[in-house]
C-alpha cells in the first residue's frame, strides 16, 4: 500500500559549487561546506526581489546523485556505527532526497545569481525551493 | 530557460489532522498549530526505526492545496501588506510547494504511526521526508 499520488518537482535554478562529486564532499555539516552560487532560472525572478544580501536564507534542493531506495545505513558511511533508519539521519540516500540547507546571502550579482556562505550540496544540484528563516515560523 | 529535468516525489505517508481546509486553518506559526498524526506507509518502516518518543524532528509534506504559479504575494493574504517576492515568504502558493515542519514526537502507536505536538498541514496533505534536527548539521 502507498500514499498514491506522485508530484513533479520542477527546479527553479542550480548550484554552482566547488563540490564535484560525492567522494570529495567532506562529511561534514553545512558550516564547513565551501560558498557557492545559487544560480535561478529566469522565469522565477520575481519570487526572488526581496531577498538581500545578509539574509538567513532555508536553500531547499533535490539531491539527484542519491540513492532513492535506501531505508537503514551506517551514517557517513562509517561501518562501525549501527545501522540507523534513514529518517534519523541526513543522509542523501533517501525516498525523497530533498536537501535542506541553512545559509546567509553573501552578494547577488544578479537578480538572478546569489552567493551564499556555504552550501553543503554538489555542483549542478538543482535548487527547489528558497525560504526565509523566521524565528517563529516553523523554526522555533 | 529552465532547468531541465523534473524529478517525482513519492509520498510516503499523509497527514491526519483536524485542519480540514485552508478556510479554517489558522495563518499562524507551527506552534499554534494543532497536534497532529504522521500515517506512515508500510514500505517505508524500516526507514522509521529509529524514530522514538521525544524526538524533534523536521517533516517535510507536499502542501497539495498550494498554487504553483504564484511569484509574488501580499503575506498571510492581508493586502494591507507590501506585495512580497514568494522566496521571502513561507506561504503554501509557490512554484515547488515543500512544507518544513519542526516538531516533537509525543507518540508512536505502531512503527508507522506518529503523533507529532504541531503540525501546520491539512488533513490528507502527504508527507515526503523526514529528518533529525541536528543543531549542528543544517540547522546552526
Amino acid at each position: 500500500m502507498s500514499s498514491g499520488s506522485e508530484f513533479v518537482l520542477r527546479p527553479i535554478g542550480r548550484v554552482e559549487s566547488p563540490l564535484l562529486d560525492r567522494s570529495s564532499a567532506p562529511n561534514q555539516p553545512d558550516e564547513n561546506a565551501p560558498a557557492a552560487w545559487l544560480a535561478f532560472d529566469p522565469n522565477v525572478a520575481e519570487g526572488l526581489r526581496d531577498l538581500h544580501v545578509g539574509d538567513e536564507i532555508l536553500v531547499f534542493t533535490w539531491l539527484d546523485r542519491g540513492k532513492r531506495d535506501v531505508l537503514q545505513l551506517h551514517p557517513r558511511g562509517d561501518t562501525t556505527r549501527p545501522l540507523t533508519g534513514v529518517f534519523s539521519t541526513r543522509s542523501p540516500d533517501r525516498p525523497n532526497p530533498i536537501g535542506l540547507h541553512r545559509a546567509a546571502i553573501l552578494e547577488m550579482n544578479s537578480p538572478l545569481r546569489i552567493r551564499v556562505d556555504h552550501l553543503e550540496a554538489l555542483d549542478g544540484t538543482p535548487i527547489v525551493d528558497v525560504k526565509p528563516v523566521l524565528g517563529a515560523v516553523g523554526e522555533r
